[in-house]
């Protein structure tokens, strides 16, 4: 990764910066980007390149164990950007007790935001908008736990390729859509540039979105995608992507928290973990500031 | 194909319907579906299976000869659908001549619908928005050839994970923002299930599309896709596409054209010909009316 030159007519690289350069203060590891390594691996890392966040996934607090995880992280002075995630909003039966649980464990670890997946259509069927309107019923029921936990419910809209088994929330608007039922304090959304950047309405649903976002997730679009399509989110400036643009129209919407890179990609996961961090905070100041 | 059963929970099976079937009056084949044949097989198939119209490839159509093609489908008393396509509307330089020859060979063909795909970004580049503007710029110089040769120029657009490779028009949203420079009967648009059923907001674009519609493509949408994503287009029962409502809102805006079966799937092209046909004529049938 670190050999790694950007394609030409791109920002020269630049020197990895050091720990407490402010320019990385909104900068957050998604830990699924570092795949292969733990809670503990994960925070150690951060400390070292000097990213102040870090976005948990709660199968990995799972197995360092929940109270363990979230003493690490503090002690670490690390912010908890986002766990995630919620899942099956479109399911027929939610998994309600699930979710809730992953209510309490946000709280746990001291973030606010937990990022929920809506999932796709339920097996065999094709009912599109049955399973659509479901997610804001799977909704309601846990908003009021959320609410009292301090937790804000981030709805993620996925690129519409994965509509059908992954997320039937497609874009920021139809996220919108939905949250705006509740208070901005309960209900925010994600905004993730892999799965926003192509939407033509995306820089005006980012501003409509004042108030609500809950996270901002960055990573690139590779071309052509990969074998697995779930796979094509790959390192900023290796992909077709101009983040300035929603960098500045997420701002402009008044959002200043941290500013997760979560990239799923089988080469960044086979590459060392703190060759990862390195290039990550080279290219984050690159490509997104 | 012939022995492929559709999912639990769908229409059953039906006997192949004959020739002169009344169900039939409005399918098409795309000749891309029978990939591996030329035009002189692709309008013997047609014949045989009672499929009243083709859409035609410009690439097979140069290969057996254009006034050859247009003698062979009229004698066959087949209509034709549509050509495929104009392409290049993103470049800087567009291909003008090329497309130019395109309307003439639709003139020719006795079609008034030839299908436009955008095309991605440039080599290198990352300017959505400027590819995009530029789409609308490419249209201006033909369309006023188009309307003298009748022929219709029908802006396609392409599934969101193709915006930076194949089309930046992405949504029929926007597909209609540009054809509305220009009177109906010279840029209309093309409805494709498989590019635009995850859409929350296509039913109302295809009632908006009303007078604007100059193609009717089905396919299926297949999950998982492919390892290559441009082939996860299936026969029409085999993916997660509920076609009635999209079929219902078409002809609720007042489209009466062909339906044009076009599906870009190893497993269709390496399958006899005949048999494809015959699943089509089934599918549409069982899946679609």
């Amino acid at each position: 990764m670190t050999a790694h030159d950007v394609p030409s007519g791109r920002p020269a690289s630049i020197p990895t910066p050091l720990p407490g350069d402010p320019r990385l203060a909104r900068l957050s590891l998604n830990q699924w980007t570092t795949r292969r390594w733990g809670v503990a691996e994960a925070v150690e890392g951060c400390a070292r390149a000097g990213v102040p966040a870090i976005g948990l996934w709660r199968e990995q607090v799972a197995e360092y164990g929940l109270t363990a995880s979230a003493k690490l992280v503090r002690d670490a002075g690390l912010r908890v950007s986002s766990l995630c995630r919620g899942l099956g909003l479109t399911a027929v039966t939610p998994p309600l007790d699930e979710n809730r649980r992953a209510i309490d464990e946000a709280a746990a670890l001291g973030t606010d935001c937990l990022v929920l997946v809506a999932g796709g259509l339920p097996d065999q069927s094709r009912d599109l908008a049955g399973a659509r309107s479901r997610v804001a019923d799977a909704l309601a029921e846990p908003e009021p736990h959320a609410g009292a936990a301090g937790v804000r419910l981030a709805l993620e809209p996925l690129h519409p390729m994965y509509c059908a088994d992954r997320a039937v929330i497609s874009t920021l608007g139809q996220a919108l859509d939905i949250a705006e039922h509740w208070p901005a304090k309960t209900v925010g959304v994600v905004v993730d540039t892999f799965h926003l950047w192509w939407d033509p309405d995306v820089l005006p649903q980012i501003a409509r979105a004042a108030g609500r976002i809950a996270s901002f997730q960055v990573c690139d679009f590779l071309v052509p995608l990969p074998a697995d399509p779930l796979l094509g989110r790959g390192m900023m400036g290796d992909g077709v992507i101009d983040f300035r643009p929603l960098y500045e129209a997420v701002n402009a919407a008044g959002y200043d928290g941290d500013i997760e890179v979560e990239i799923f990609n089988a080469e960044v996961w086979a590459a060392d973990g703190h060759d990862v961090l390195a290039t990550m905070t080279r290219r984050y100041i690159t490509e997104v500031l």
